[in-house]
């Protein structure tokens, strides 16, 4: 079995509510003027949601949804799925029907379909670079508000992995924290003891003094924050010699795409960075109409 | 008078509703495990909200509404304000109280921090780049979906003009429109006849000829879309010769920071652009525990 | 082509939004207790909503929502739409399906299609009464809240025009803003200054002194606020010979079914009052079982 | 002890959520603009609240909670309270403080003062008239969508009584209802024998006959729907006769200014209209800068 | 006609409200992450819904919400309905579907059945207990905060019936009120007066002396709160020779399994009781799989 | 350091938005009126919220927060903690203040700590009866919809631990999930590769064969399902000598308090039951006006 058995899945009451509210914001109170005024209200056309450039596709749930809650009755047929990779000119998606719903729903379609997929398609150019070592890239925390649940999903569809998705789904133990504590393994104990059996604990450390410390505290991964490849390829040595490689070893800091084939080639497990998310360029989609 | 007379305004309603959703979205059903297993709960700390680039500050009021959402008692200092530019480490805010607060809120009010004051940067570039011209940058509806008043309020921040709001604050006629009224005068008047006396009415025209006859028109404002140089210069020409400029003139298409300077070289008086909210790198900015 | 090309189209997800707040609002925690104690849950019923007045048509879509959310199986067959003229005694939509159903969305229903043919009908009346002029009746900010988009919406049933939907769509200069600013020039020029190229700007004056500096700072628009008739017929003399009339000028104070034909021969553009939204009677409707 | 020992009282939590959703709606994604193009943002005021109309004051906890809401520190002194006669050009409130803040709510608090003060005057004009009889004047479920609860307070403000606040707080058995039972007095014993012991039963009936049967069934009271006077007298007399008055009589139908005294005449108990919710002119109420 | 003549019934927008929440807590911002790992997304299933433990079934309409929200493509096939006796190994619906999308609601669905089941069974145990009397086992406004029109309409499943919903839809007059009022005729007194004529009012009374002040002052219902039996009867006997048994008499207070009967045949008309709402233990019910 | 170093912690904006909720509940459209008319607006009282029972307390800030939504100045002073242990007649808060805000919130207020405490006790009764052990309780996901935060928090303060607050906060592999993989081993494989790697993975077994398989699988936790202690006990030996007690072990199925010992002295680390969060009794607490 591979590595990604089964495609990563949106949570289907989220898709809804998000890009009802954002018809809303778009919308506002007196709809789309400039369709009501010039197109009329029976007018039907056949358009195609294209991509200008190549990329990895991500957020075609949204787009669906943004034309189906402006006219429920509006066809859009997808012909390619996320995480696909599409090249520039290609069809993504073909719409028929009302054409003030088309054009009312078209800018939210988008703005979700080309973040997303922007998204997605710097995710798989950070892959791609350390396609030949084990390691995966890995998202954080560093999300746009509101939109951690899209952001996530659309990283692992260009083949990166998740990070935790918010501060209550697992135990990262930071500088200040360990400050505060007096210590590395006090933090971990400390973690270990209040947190519930299926709740995950890593640690942050910044040098092998720190991570020889960590080690002995036995948690499920350890951070190795901007620490430079040969500070981390010994520290993937020591783990394993450790515990065989059980505690996962992350790597953060300093890293773009010039950088990250170093970072993975030191044999550590995961690589995050917020570049994927919050530095993404985004992904030129649009639509045109094809039958007027 | 000057040009600015008075620094944007984000409405108050608005931060305190995003960023409760936002503080939702991180903190989920548990809260910030992290830190309760971690720090004391009577603990108390002094930090700095520092950049760590040089930029345009922007979301002050949101970061702001972090931390007093999760504990009012929290102490928030503004050491800058919105539209001001800092440099790489400069402190643009000091914290004072409850640990645990502070930590719960920080990613959020940084995330908010770091993509406005990235949008007010990046649109600063983009106006600092035509200052030696009347042309003013100008947003889209390109806009990261939920988020469009704190993105056009950080386009304000950076120097920039905003454009409409939504498809419902004023009439923009594009391609689809003109081709299901048969032209762009039809168009207009359509718009005209539709639309209350306070609503404006811009439609967007791709050569000279389309110029001429939406010029006759007399509609608020024409859109340049992707024309070269040499054809906007006429275009403003022209429009000096029809209306005395009182018809404003906006330019569209392949704009960035190496052609843009041209494009406002022909005379325009808008430059419209995605880049600045949907292309705009993040202003690095950090909390940094001064005092534990 | 004629003033008004296409009907006005109400924003789709208000439309679901706002009746499903009435049907909580009406059904509290129990629900329709009466119906559920006095009528079997698999009765069935036909019924005709009818008008029991002269009058014009207004909310079809917030009716058809009504029953929709309580029971998506129950057949509303539209036989009059929005806009139209109705006459006493004239149906307007047939009901078919379960009766609990039918009975629990009545109230809602009609207390949205009353309200808004209310308003719709008396606009009408507004604009009857101008109809040798070129006069177009026009409603406020005064309306009840949270039910704008739908008020004005009925004001477009009756034939009226509209005016800003809030206080972000336009600038109106009022006293208050000119006091502040030390005169309509200035004040005038702080606006342009500082609003994107789609906002339009209109100022409010009291005297033909003030409208001669008005006119100087070229507005898209005027408001002669409770001017006299013959000041006013001045004032449209005088943008005639200052502009063509491409500024607009409005009339508004002291505007009854009295006052409004006068005010109208002045050959002011539009004539804005709050009487159409605020004072207009609801037009009687009741809904009748024909087959029980 | 008098009819009404205490004023009536409006749920707190529901004024801040009306009041709040009736900003987002005039504030919009922008905000104020003209304010943010015109009034310095440090620039203070001092304003009053005046009514231009003789009145009853009702709503004025939602006027404060305007203001409050966009700015806390904004001055809000009441100088009339809810339930007292205004008379033209006094003032019920002054304010002072940041002079866009006071703006920018103006109209919210505006449009909720001037509909529910208008529901108060109209009701204590109704009231006014059958004074001299024991009759009190009652709304119905006709209110506008979403302000139920203001309404009806304010109806309370006049001196009128409350009937329903929805269909799930007392039963109300109508002709449909009857039509399906066969009867009246089966309808009651349905009804009585579903309904929970705090439920209250009130049937209505359009002759003389059915009122009879009514009166067998017991209910709370009977609604006695479009009978003439005389007609209604003896139901009086009648009901005086059969329980000491012990059931309640209410009437309803034809109900205006001009035939609600000879109704109250009759001896009925309540007399109820949707006139004093959904026909009520609004009070003129408006804000005038003292100081500015 | 008995007693019940037709089912209680849950107002339908509160549904698929509370089912949507409660979907959200489970599914928080990454969506049943085990299905989506181990679960092919095109896997489809049948199953069995079925009761582990006689009892009587509440909530169907919930469950069956449960699942059309993630899938409404889900088949689902009521076995029983709301308010039937179910045995042990019983099944109460089938489904047959995606497999995933089953998975994912499956907790939901059954956290409401479980609970509501649970009370209508506790319900129907006590009012077993009554049976040869006329007692109403009656519930309280001790429920589940945010559950209450569901835990009503669950004691009603289980034969019992409603007390007041909320502190807005009767009076109920308790030991601080008669103390503040200075006595129980006054307060009762103060209520007529306060109340509209829809509005039942109660009072409670803790002896035989207050419960004849009670008596006097003719409310709807009086409370004998933790009276000995023997008072009680002692108080059926003065009520009905004071008006027949108009007056309605709850007893509470010290209500168990081993005292209820007891109460009853006291000759009160109703027995209220948390016990039912609060202290009901889940009726275990359970999701098989009988084709994977 | 001991087990539990710092008190559980409840998120804060989770608990207005619940006390929120449950007042609007309890308040609907027309407040506290048996308080509206018989306590006079300005009464004011002290009043003590005291303990009838001996118990844990669990949700103090939820009752604070129900007095401080309906008025902010009523004095709220906590005479004892979440997590302590109370005795019956022993007072938990003085209140002071406005009479019908306290009588306003009582209910709520009352609903949430009665429930919670419930919990707290009953979780505190279980722990206790493996005191003499190193197992801990746990609860599941059988909670009641939209509470789960709250009956979570509250399991913590009766000395529990928590499991999954969410499908989406860890791996919990089932029998459905095994069935279709086709095994334990496989079923974890694929759950690793799929997850994050600070999701944590834990599969449920129901015998020996299906444990040893498990235990090659090395996932984070094992689920022993109804099994016999004999046989748990020689899956903590096998574990033990396994992997040293890495893996942990957790019990569920046929939970009560009769049993939990042995099962506990079995050597598991958890033992999961739904009985300590739908089944536990409500603790009964009561507000008794002090001085008038």
């Amino acid at each position: 079995m591979g590595e990604r058995a089964f495609a990563p899945q949106l949570p289907v009451l989220l898709v809804e509510e998000a890009v009802r509210a954002a018809l809303n914001e778009d919308l506002g109170r007196a709809g789309d003027i400039t369709s009501s005024a010039t197109i009329p209200p029976e007018a039907t056309a056949t358009a195609l949601l294209s991509s200008r450039q190549d990329g990895v596709l991500a957020g075609m749930a949204l787009a669906r949804a943004a034309f189906a809650l402006i006219d429920p009755a509006l066809g859009f047929e997808a012909l390619a799925r996320d995480g696909e990779s599409v090249a520039a000119g290609q069809a993504v998606a073909r719409l028929n029907g009302n054409a003030r719903a088309m054009l009312a729903a078209e800018r939210v379609a988008l703005n979700f379909l080309m973040r997303l997929s922007g998204i997605a398609t710097h995710t798989a150019r950070f892959q791609a670079a350390v396609a030949h070592t084990g390691a995966r890239i890995c998202c954080t925390r560093k999300t746009v508000p509101g939109h951690r649940a899209f952001d996530k999903y659309a990283v692992r569809c260009g083949g990166g992995a998740n990070h935790r998705f918010g501060l209550d789904d697992a135990i990262l133990i930071k500088d200040n924290h360990v400050a505060v504590c007096g210590g590395v393994a006090i933090a971990v104990e400390r973690a270990r003891a209040w947190a519930g059996h299926l709740v995950a604990v890593e640690v942050e450390v910044t040098d092998l003094a720190q991570f020889a410390e960590a080690l002995g505290a036995a948690p499920d991964a350890i951070l190795l924050d901007n620490m430079e490849p040969v500070a981390m390829a010994r520290a993937v040595a020591l783990n394993q010699a450790d515990n065989g490689g059980r505690i996962k070893l992350e790597a953060s800091g300093n890293v773009d795409l010039s950088t990250v084939r170093a970072i993975a080639e030191t044999g550590v497990d995961y690589i995050s960075t917020s570049k994927i998310t919050m530095a993404a360029p985004t992904l030129d989609l649009g639509l045109d109409v094809v039958i007027g």
